[in-house]
């Protein structure tokens, strides 16, 4: 588990702010891991071996391991359990919903006695308010990730709503601000509206912002950092597919790695640029 | 699977619009269960057994399970399968993201040969738009139940957020109801705010409401029919706690259903009243 202030350290560390998405499909899998008992978990340990030293965060994300039903779930399980100590492990869940079953999810995703795993974070849909969150801030260092604007195109059905506070999506980073601090609270902002950015510091000035969308979405790293960067950093930037799925052959991890590699690069030079 | 069709003829032939929420906390099970290898299924198998002439709907909270790990989704699974075929069976899991990953929640739900589960309709939370919606309509005949209004407090925090088209949660069911027909889409209503079943009914005239908070949570059954019941019913009312720990001892089964009865004799004189 990591706090703010080992998060900011790792990333001055490790020169990266990367966060890598494990979103493993059996139909992309490398063929010659569908002979091993596990081959999910099999393919996700060589992902995190080759990555490990390149990123600050790994986000499996629930519904691929929850698509294979039991055998899915005991790959995450065993993924959790296998992810190394100096990262933030983030589920990517978008879970919500009324207090006493925002509870039972927080178990499912933060205690280890009965579901068998201890994440560091989970992403939280808001639209319930502040029940749907309280109960993962109950536990003492984790995090909590709240979706606030996506890079897909049905963001445009709601995300931007006029409201008195502005777009949707501001009036809840807003009000959730009021709920905890930034070393409890993230949000996911999507990085294909990098202009935006600016308009969210305003009011979220501290947050770490979960930056998917770079990479196969389509969104630019530098004015992701232009727009998005504090002094801290303040920015996770997550890639999946275009890191996981590099190649389809024996060398996916090397392949993997390599991707990894060059976006941590990239991102050397903006925490450099930054001063940071 | 229900078709609308089935699904009104099933109210009209068993008097009931009740649906059967199961919660199952290992903490809340009566004490000798807990020697049963599967204590969660075998309470839900004896609570389905109990009640199933009684409801036309169950709705299983994924949370509950997921809080248990391997073995909560095991029972999951299990009683996914045990759940008769003439009642609506409602993953009650709040999903919602973009359009692969809401394939992938699609999957483990409404796929069984790869997840082991064949629901026939899921709870959504509409907050991604569009997309986070259409996989799930991608299989022929299943439902999804849209989060609008809940009874819970934190439902002040942003679903009566003003919008151009009215309180967020109106704007919801109006942009929803473009997506799919009366016959896919349902809508989670928080019976608690009963009044506002009327302006519901006049932009959403025919889709059924699943409502949660009768009973436990404090709604009347009376009030939500007099405002929310339309011509075919149009109507799921939940409970869960009410019935399913009606009593912590040998009779729990017994005991839910003379609380399921309760509520299905009142349902009778609803429907009654209304000519149904």
């Amino acid at each position: 588990m990591l706090s703010r202030e080992q998060l900011i350290a790792e990333i001055k560390k490790k020169r990266s702010f990367l966060c890598v998405g494990l979103d493993p499909d059996l139909d992309k899998l490398p063929d010659f891991l569908k002979s091993y008992p596990e081959p999910i978990f099999e393919f996700n340990k060589r992902i995190i071996d080759a990555t490990r030293d390149l990123c600050v965060a790994y986000k499996p994300n629930s519904a691929f391991f929850e698509s294979y039903g039991i055998k899915g779930l005991q790959a995450l399980i065993d993924t959790c359990k296998y992810l190394p100590k100096d990262t933030l492990n983030i589920i990517d869940a978008k879970r919500g919903d009324i207090g006493n079953t925002s509870d039972k999810y927080a178990r499912a995703f933060f205690d280890e006695s009965t579901s068998g795993m201890n994440f560091d974070a989970i992403t939280i849909t808001p639209y319930m308010g502040n029940d749907s969150v309280k109960p993962y801030l109950a536990y003492e260092g984790k995090w909590v990730i709240i979706l606030a604007l996506t890079s897909s195109v049905g963001s445009k059905d709601f995300q931007y709503l006029e409201t008195e506070g502005g777009y949707l999506y501001e009036t809840i980073i807003k009000k959730a601000n009021t709920w905890a601090g930034a070393d409890r609270i993230m949000y996911v902002v999507g990085a294909t509206k990098s202009t935006e950015f600016t308009n969210i510091r305003a009011y979220a000035p501290d947050n770490f912002l979960l930056v998917p969308g770079v990479g196969a979405q389509g969104g630019s790293l530098e004015d992701v950092c232009k727009y998005g960067m504090t002094k801290d950093c303040g920015l996770l930037v997550n890639s999946s597919r275009s890191i996981i799925y590099a190649s389809s052959g024996e060398d996916f991890a090397e392949a993997a790695r390599a991707e990894a590699l060059k976006l941590q690069q990239q991102m050397a030079e903006e925490l450099e640029k930054a001063g940071i």
